[in-house]
């Protein structure tokens, strides 16, 4: 079963929503949208699932790769369910295991919001 | 007088602490310094602040300028705060009032971590 989660930062995987952090302000609705990503980024143990996720090979583990980051499995599950609901995971079940991908065009709409920021 | 905050995801402004996510998982370490800085951007109206500061003039606003989000005085402070803590922001003062500066150097490490990430 593939995710079929929304990913609030991008329209298309060609479009990013929301421009970059220096080029106005952003409204309230594109905050909404943005802040929401970084957020799942936002928490120790999620950041180490996703960096473990991300540095697997082709992208993509199964939650038995991942799970040695010193917290229950229930938390684990959690937290990729939370990294989902942000967009920033896909996952599809293969016979027994879940396999979790990134999604490479929302870490690049990420980026860009915050490098062309950085360009100041 | 001048920011002396420590910028968490910087050695120096040459050297990013933390690899690109997907280059292996992060430590327990690494992993609490880079969610700080996502945190402190995970939050609305602090990313709505954060982009009017980056967005206005030469990166640098005081708070007279910046206040239009929504909510009181008070609470633009505590965001600006935060922001302040989580090294992506510095702040001087001129006479009656605090102007804030973007962190150009850990905006670029950040968006590094992620950009990095989504060339997978």
């Amino acid at each position: 079963m593939s995710n079929t989660e929304l990913l609030p930062v991008l329209e298309s995987e060609a479009e990013p929503c929301c421009p970059p952090l220096d080029e106005r302000p952003l409204t309230a609705e594109e905050a909404e949208r943005t802040a929401r990503m970084f957020k799942a980024l936002g928490d120790p143990v999620r950041l180490r699932l996703f960096s473990a996720v991300a540095s697997h090979r082709n992208g993509e583990a199964c939650v038995c790769d991942i799970s040695d980051v010193g917290v229950s499995q229930p938390t684990v599950s959690h937290h990729l369910k939370k990294l989902k609901e942000a967009g920033l995971l896909s996952s599809e079940r293969r016979g027994t295991w879940v396999y979790y991908r990134v999604e490479p065009a929302v870490l690049a709409a990420m980026g860009a919001i915050l490098t062309k920021a950085a360009s100041v």
